[in-house]
């Protein structure tokens, strides 16, 4: 489905922005298109951008419904949702309650060990670089935010993590770790952006033992597991009805 | 010259560590081994050692009188040093004044621009996964060091900065960054530890103009430049007599 929208404003990896008659709300667009690896791994997934889009309206409205600013305004269709135009912070903000991935490779905690405490950790958002992981007082120096708004940040990081987890129990899911974006609206607003999909986040199904079947996230496709698009479909068949 | 010690306790890329008669104190050779980029490069440069363990024998010095707590007890000879026994905390604490180095691979700074402020950059030292820049909350985590201890290192680290700066100044020589390590004695008490030695830090001579010749520290051994040993003994010369 096509909706009637304006001009492309920004083509990401996985989304497209466009804008709407409103200087403050602009329209995104779900692809289907899968890349890992700082986009050296690429593939089509079709139903992928469905499903994403699905999922993070579905996360958005229950961040909402606890009080927590979010971008989203609307789901439009299957593939578009209207949200509030955002600048973003180039800061991937990361949010962990198991180690797996990167913190791994940089740290001698093994995968799947729990953290005594959810672990924040934020990343310089630039290709280039490498998405390189980033200190609070780099963040000052480079003038991407100050140490008031990184406090900030954080916090809702860590909201947003208290309420995911819980939520997501409730589906007989492990929320391990999941990323965020974050900017400001045109009234300088501090909002949760971006998407909230199996794309930025680990789960892994609390029915399940085995450490490769129990993955329900992008790992299905940087790892070469198979079924990924089942995967989505099954998160969000899990998590549609459920009152939160 | 050899000393009369007890058993050797740890070896190091550039350091030896030797037992002593008082369980408090260890004796630390200087060794002339250049090492760079996690040991891939590799050489012995005669002399290095010797002027190594006279500079921080000499910067060491500059701080206690400054009233920083330190390991350092006295120079025994040309290459070795009485400390005080430490437990190091396994963290390399970098203080940057001018971008240098890996800041500039891991952000758009570009080498040679100063910062706003001094930048405290924390490494987690291990070399199996090559010394991975390390956040304040990654360190808690792991159980290196308490919020309380890492304020206190950062402290110790910008006083060691602010005096140093001054005094390299008078040497006509700008401080770029440098490393120190850090460790608990057996009383408990937080000291400077290891060694300050040009090859742990950057120096640039402010009477050279040259990027390039300006330079007095390891990176001349790094990036091929020739005269490392002219390079570290002008550095002795210059400093040696400094009353501060």
């Amino acid at each position: 489905m096509k909706l009637d929208h304006g001009l492309l404003l920004y083509e990401g990896k996985a989304k497209r922005v466009f804008s709407t008659n409103n200087t403050e709300e602009v329209l995104v667009e779900f692809k289907d298109d899968a890349t890992a690896f700082n986009a050296q791994k690429r593939a089509q997934i079709e139903g992928k951008g469905r499903l994403n889009c699905l999922i993070t309206g579905k996360i958005f409205k229950i961040l909402s419904k606890r009080g927590l600013p979010t971008h989203f305004l609307n789901t439009e269709s299957d593939t578009w949702m209207l949200v509030q135009k955002v600048n973003i912070i180039p800061l991937e903000i990361v949010v962990r309650n198991i180690a797996s991935g990167s913190l791994c490779r940089e740290t001698p905690l093994r995968p799947g060990k729990e953290l005594s405490a959810p672990l924040i950790d934020l990343y310089y958002k630039d290709d280039k670089l490498g998405d390189p992981l980033i200190t609070d007082q780099r963040i000052e120096i480079l003038g991407l935010a100050s140490s008031e708004i990184i406090y900030e940040i954080k916090e809702l990081a860590l909201k947003t993590n208290s309420i995911l987890r819980e939520f997501f129990l409730k589906a007989g899911i492990l929320l391990v770790d999941f990323k965020l974006e974050m900017g400001f609206n045109l009234k300088g607003k501090l909002l949760i952006a971006d998407e909230f999909s199996p794309d930025n986040c680990r789960l892994w199904d609390l029915n399940v033992d085995d450490s490769t079947q129990k993955i329900m996230d992008k790992d299905r496709f940087r790892l070469d597991l198979g079924g990924v698009l089942d995967s989505y479909e099954e998160i969000y068949r899990r998590i549609k009805d459920i009152a939160f």
